[in-house]
């Protein structure tokens, strides 16, 4: 009878990079879990003053079976905090412990937590390796995988950061249950994204399990997470770095990180701005062909329904459209100026395309006005 | 008849990150310099306030014919600079001027800058391309070969970095001509490393010509660096990040790393803490049974003929063992608690060892002592 928590596995395909991401239940405290992992004398987890209290203490009866000291660190939680000086705190930690480059350390967050201990992991002595452990539905269908981490600058999000895979992704699913209802649907705009880029049989079947979702279904929670999983792992499998394809999982993510700057880091969720991000990403794919009018209301509707903003904030009253483009030009998928939108081709397709600025100007003004029209 | 600068060329081998390093003449000036770059919208050079009136204004107009905008940054000078306020103008800069993924930034100076702007590079955007143009013997002949790059911490030398290779690394010999003699010495250490870790042949060479090397020849510079460019090239392809035979290149680095840590980083220069730091390693190799007395007097002699000190600084008059032992085990090389040393197994060939504590402890005492007999 094997009493082990079902647990599904995704696997990420990277050549000596490659690694799992397992997703189940009570994996922080099942031993299984560190199965395989290397055994250095010190393991460091990096969470927050958020967290922490929740799941460290179980994590760290685990990690104590296998390494000889066990660290924790708490971070400040939110994402004003995504900077260097919180950086700095896990550095300061790792080197008063005299942590040696095989120290292991285990990132125990949401997206905030896990690109900040991804970064200390791929900069501290040149790199060590590192275990992502979401505990938000964003970070476990996103953030946690495929290896991006960062912190910001004050003019512009994620723009200091690595290329750094982890070891090992652990998806508890039971760490869902205490996430609040906000942060429940940022992580959704997350999960609603891989349809409209790559799979509208998915999308389908989010709009048919919507409720079931918000309301935590660990089955409908499961099935969302390893298909995102699934297809975040493919994309990623074929364009580590991101020198093509994998720029369709930033779909949402251009007028998303404008309205998150430019609202102030925190005010608005990254998922927020994401969802609201991605009814403007498809305002701007109707225009330029992409898809029809009911497409960009079918998405408007279910971002809608995943309890997230479809209505963009006005950033400046004076000259709102200016404030936004300036913001949206030091997008990291730009290229000499020019803003690269994430662009529906066609439902369950996308790519990278310019657009012209009158274009991207007037879904602006409609995005903030609210209006529903076509462009 | 050919009019260009005569100029050799070593490759590192490292697949899809290989590179070229080119060592010659004027080579700032040569637009074939940067044949083969990628030409990106616009360039960014990396100095700092000694090197950039000595040479970016030469560098600006190559640069000129290949990008639409070319913009400086100018660092403090010196190792004290070395570390997150100074990397953190780089990024100011970068995000000021709107530069994209596709920027390339020129490292112009010696190792501090190279290592910052590397580092810089590695991490803007998760990394842009860069190019190395070491103006420093020390730079040319080790730090700007091989990808290493770093900050410092308050708690440890270089703890902050990346493996981040450049597209190519252009030592122009004529930049070597401005460098004060105190520096000329500190990179001679570097040059005579290659020695006992490599070749004993080429330690034969340094000691034949080395009132070439501190007059400056043309010739004797070019062979030094060419030669140990090859030794190090060999190295890297074999080891890129340092899991096992890439820390020979360390030797004299760990006592050494004592010194620029414990008198306050830029009192002794690192090429200065090498020199010394390979006297005190070799001890330790006579006292592990490697080499014999006669090789550290040969060596000690040769640190001694290139300028740079054999006797060790006090750094601390209550427990001066104590407190070398203590910045050791921090080093990046040492493995839970225990710190491990370059150590010569005998003339030209090198491996990572531990010692004794009181073997260490004797070492230090007599290297503080300016004793040259044996341990």
């Amino acid at each position: 009878m094997d009493e082990r928590p079902h647990k599904h596995s995704v696997r990420i395909d990277l050549g000596d990079r490659s690694y799992e991401i397992f997703i189940g239940h009570r994996l922080i405290d099942d031993p299984a879990s560190l199965d395989g992992l290397p055994a250095g004398a010190s393991a460091v987890i990096v969470s927050n003053v958020t967290v922490a209290p929740l799941y460290a203490a179980r994590l760290i009866s685990a990690l104590q079976t296998r390494f000889r000291q066990v660290h924790l660190v708490e971070l400040p939680d939110g994402e004003a905090h995504k900077h260097w000086g919180s950086l700095n705190l896990i550095f300061d930690a790792l080197l008063e412990k005299a942590c040696d480059r095989k120290t292991v350390l285990f990132a125990l967050g949401g997206g905030v937590v896990g690109d900040m201990a991804g970064f200390a992991a791929a900069c501290y002595m040149r790199g060590i390796p590192f275990v992502q452990i979401p505990t938000t539905l964003l970070a476990q269908v996103d953030s946690s995988v495929g290896g991006k981490t960062a912190i910001n600058h004050p003019l512009g999000k994620n723009m200091i950061g690595a290329f750094y895979q982890p070891l090992r992704v652990l998806c508890d699913l039971d760490t869902l249950g205490s996430l609040p209802d906000r942060e429940l649907s940022a992580g959704l705009a997350e999960v609603i994204k891989y349809g409209p880029i790559a799979d509208m049989a998915f999308f389908d079947w989010i709009e048919a399990h919507m409720a079931a979702l918000r309301a935590r279904s660990p089955e409908a929670l499961s099935h969302a997470i390893r298909r995102s999983c699934e297809i975040k792992a493919a994309v990623v499998g074929q364009d580590e770095r991101e020198s093509g394809l994998r720029a369709i999982l930033n779909f949402g993510h251009t007028f998303g990180h404008a309205i998150e700057a430019g609202m102030g880091y925190g005010a608005w969720l990254h998922g927020e701005a994401v969802g609201c991000g991605m009814v403007m990403a498809a305002r701007l794919s109707r225009a330029l062909g992409g898809v029809d009018q009911s497409f960009v209301e079918r998405l408007t509707e279910l971002v809608r329904a995943a309890g997230l903003p479809t209505v963009a904030p006005v950033l400046d009253g004076h000259d709102n459209v200016g404030r936004y483009l300036q913001l949206m030009r030091v997008d990291k998928k730009a290229e000499a100026g020019a803003i690269r939108f994430v662009v529906i081709e066609g439902p369950g397709r996308a790519s990278m395309q310019s657009a012209p600025d009158d274009m991207v100007a007037e879904v602006i003004r409609i995005s903030c006005a609210g209006e529903t029209q076509c462009v």
